[in-house]
């Protein structure tokens, strides 16, 4: 039984920052979870989140609980739930599908027309509890390390990507290696790509490109990165370009490195209108162009089970720091630095 | 047995117009078909040609016969084929395929990195006699009337572009009504699209969407387009997108009017580069775009052929005026007009 | 609000026939929702469970309220229910998936591997009321015919055996003619199939195949259809073939017509084990053979809405005899004839 | 220049054995090729051919040089030959597609109706020198091993297998380890399949099930292989079943051991016809089941360079003897021994 109150890291003023407040334990309702946070980790838009940045100030409405990669322990569940139990190690996707639109009818629950995204549009895990609907929890395989499961929403979004068209026997070009980049090389090595070039600014990442799999990492500052790969393909280009970036010139040079009739998928948010030569890049080139948003419900959730459980991930190298809810100024701090790297909480204590 | 000199519809100098000239008949090789022309067939680049526009500029080297939409009958065959008879009655691919890089190689020959198109890199078919390499004559089923025939490449344009993905029970947007986004409405409604909004903003084409079978004909110039196909699907958009405009604000209402998990094929080809909300437009929408050119070698060539046989395609709007090569001045004058018709040469006479 | 007690048309011995009796109104949980009967129609499956045959011996355990194919008007909600409401018009997917198996959290809930069905495993139609899981209601589109809405059930599991793979400008073999084959008929051409090639043995349901717009209906008992399909098909084969006979011979028909790299879809049930010349009828022809049970939740159903709406589909010369409950003796025996054609119970009266 | 004669492995009779005899060096036409083989392979087939079983008799006509597997040096080219060069080190196709039927046409030349295999229908690779036409040869990538390059055809057929479908993050059964079937489980590994289940009777091809990569490998003489599938599975059965035994017990268990909705690819040849429980093992299932034939031309040979390349395949406890020519008669009775091992001959000498 949770005690009534817990503490939580929380956006409660329209301003950079946050603050570490204590707040009623959530109270469920007859078809939710209540789960014990055991690791958060911190993605991309919480870094956005407490800086306050334009998207933030348009989407963020505190005061709010942020955070939503976690896993944790259940600890209640409301009087309608079946399939989950007390005591259940678990993560969960924070994409909350209205179940009702025609997208959710027809099984593409990930881009539900009312999607409401848990630690964005309401409470997130950056707390010592979290309340979660039942239909959204995610049993995690006991071969599963802890720290692993904790990841897996943006896990979930690089298998999703990397997923979304043939890849064994394929040459890819993953551009931009922030997390969710440098996942996706684990992933597509792991799933038989053949050669993977990456490509990236920050010589840190690049590095981490490599520990990751990446067979050339490649610095657009530095090079021309279009014609090193046009080379190393034999001037065909890629079969795959994986844009991670959301950069207006990473993007350019990705579809510049595609081959005709090759697949595109864009996970990366460029932050504002971005111009293409459409015929060049797409239309003549027969290529084929997808958006990619969040992770299948649950179709990639099984496939990242499947891939952590036979152990064919190695996502060491990208843990770094982990620490109480407490120190959080010093993380995001060191994730505004540029790190490409996981930092964990541990809002119960025991961080390890 | 062919006259050693024949009348051909000639581009001899870089400027706009176009010669009707005597010219040699052309050799044929051991793997080549000499066809003497039935009909052929106008098409926009064409027109571009005889009117010398930009992209002719760059692409056309006179002398050229142009030309590349046709029928007629084989005159002659080289020694080396054996699927090709004396009197068959055909049509042909005009993309021909090195045979040699990896597209070719992967079935995708449509998408050759070294393709040559006759009527264009070499001489084409607005002539009484025109040689074809044996392996692209695609050969014309009885039961095809023979104007039909004389389309066969922009019909199938049309015919790759909506079977590119799913169409039955799909509710589709046509943006821009000329000849191939006409015939793209016969072939989606012939394929089971429920519902097709066509847009356009010249009236006479509008008019020929709703005879082609649209079931609401829209102009961008007169309406909020977007706002009515958005009404029409409950807010939720249409199933795929059919770009044939070309036109920076036709795409843009495009991407607005498809649903989250759309499909977008894009054939029209933008003279300038294009800017895009790609979030909105692509990324969050979890949206699938292609990029189409050509035809496939040869399964677009089998499905027109099975359609068209079937009966399935009413294409009667589309002809218009029939003519003697000799009237070419007052064809290519009309379509630069705005008509969205079919003019059909009859080089070797007989029109009807 | 309902009577307290209703007229249910129940299976109560384990025997041939069925018993019209005065039951209780279900009592509906939170997320449930009651619908009073506006018209059922009667399955095959129904016959099977009246005549009491092997199967129903196996898997009906009375007393049991049986139907499942149906329409009507929305009663009364549980508290829970927000999508559903009085007053609206609806049809019901009877399998009710469990929502936690594998297939189920991989979006495959027409097969979930606990599924029950409402009608053989629990209550289903043949009754005033009928009770229904609130995410198993489909709500009907104004324009679509209430008859029609009653038969929406089969005639999903004929779009989906249809479109489970491309089919325009396919030729195609629909294998047995049972009303789910003649609806498949009428679907295949609605989508744009070519040719469409009916077998069944029986002549009046060969008539009716021509009516639903097959272009060749013909007599396995009279003439060898596996060499007629390959004549007309210059000697290639069908590219699909829709299995709904369950018929061995049939079956075995069904897969010589099939050319190299060709569809079959299998729907119709066999009663017992079917041997198969695996080599030449699967494997060096590089077929793909897919089973197909119930209906893709609800993809189906959106496509069979948007192809009804459209009113691409004319389905008028299925029906035949509608009827009070009362009549249901007069019902099953017609059906235990031999037609092809579906009964409509109209368990509320006002008969029309 | 080759000598004008050349040693040959025959089947020079209507009976079990064959002959090392001299004969002429094949002279080529124009679009052919002419190689000195450098290894060739013994494939199964081979083993029937030799022992002379009922399919041979059926099909062998002797006096015919057998033999298809093989890698060598382009020794003479046709005039017209462009992209192949003497010196090259290539490896062929020896499916020789027709080029006009229906299914080449589409692009599905690996089920050419009329297609004629050289070792089989033709003479093949068993000697010094073999005629290969141009376009069905393939240019070894020079990372690519000399042995494994032997090995291309069998290897093809398991890469088509493996890759008839989604194989990442899949849990995979492979019924029979026969050398494609041991093959086919280190591509699914290298494809990032999950668990990998083998079965297989023979002990000691058992062993090397494990040494390619499976994680269990079952001997179903010894135990319940579905039960402990299943078991291993929670219940729900394998992603992914690929037949490579052709015995009627292995595929009636591969189809119980596969998932509802998942995929069968069968590739083993079964020497008569296979009784099924179509309604267990495929329609209520929802399963797709593939007839595999081949290997794709050339989308296969492709992902093969790819893979052999980036060195993601190790195929080397694979190979066992290699010897000259003249020692086949000790090759022979050994695979006849029940050897799932690679045996290569050195028709030029200099084995290595």
């Amino acid at each position: 039984m949770p005690t009534e109150t817990m503490k939580a890291l929380r956006k409660t003023r329209a301003e950079r920052g946050a603050q570490l407040e204590s707040v009623a334990v959530p109270a469920i309702g007859p078809n939710d979870v209540l789960v014990r946070v055991r690791a958060a980790s911190i993605c991309g838009t919480d870094v956005h989140i407490y800086g306050w940045d334009k998207w933030s100030q348009g989407r963020i409405k505190p005061p709010l609980t942020f955070g939503h990669e976690f896993c944790g322990v259940v600890e209640k569940t409301g009087e309608s739930v079946v399939a989950v139990k007390t005591g259940d190690f678990v993560s969960a996707e924070m994409h909350v599908a209205c179940g009702h639109c025609y997208q959710c009818r027809v099984g593409q629950l990930h881009i539900c027309q009312n999607v409401k995204v848990l630690g964005i549009d309401a409470d997130g895990c950056f707390a010592e509890f979290v309340k979660i609907p039942a239909t959204n929890i995610w049993k995690i395989d006991a071969a599963i390390p802890e720290h692993y499961a904790a990841i897996m929403d943006p896990l979930g979004n690089a298998v999703h990507t990397v997923l979304a068209g043939a890849i064994a026997g394929r040459t890819v070009a993953v551009v931009g290696c922030g997390p969710i980049g440098l996942m996706a090389i684990a992933v597509a090595k792991a799933c038989g790509a053949s050669t993977i070039f990456a490509t990236e600014v920050n010589p840190h990442r690049l590095g981490m490109a490599k520990k990751m799999g990446a067979d050339e990492a490649l610095n657009p500052a530095e090079m021309d990165v279009v014609q090193r790969v046009k080379e190393a393909t034999h001037g065909t280009g890629v079969d795959v370009m994986l844009e991670m970036s959301g950069n207006p010139k990473g993007i350019h040079e990705g579809f510049q490195m595609l081959r005709a009739g090759g697949r595109a998928s864009l996970l990366g948010v460029p932050s504002q209108p971005v111009t293409f030569d459409l015929v060049a890049d797409i239309i003549f080139k027969g290529a084929t162009v997808q958006g990619i948003y969040g992770r299948k419900m649950f179709g990639t959730w099984e496939q990242m089970t499947s891939l952590l459980k036979a152990g064919r991930l190695n996502l060491e190298p990208l843990f770094k720091e982990r620490m109480p809810l407490d120190d959080f100024q010093s993380a995001f701090e060191m994730l505004e630095g540029g790190q490409a790297s996981k930092v964990l909480f541990y809002p119960n204590g025991n961080v390890r």
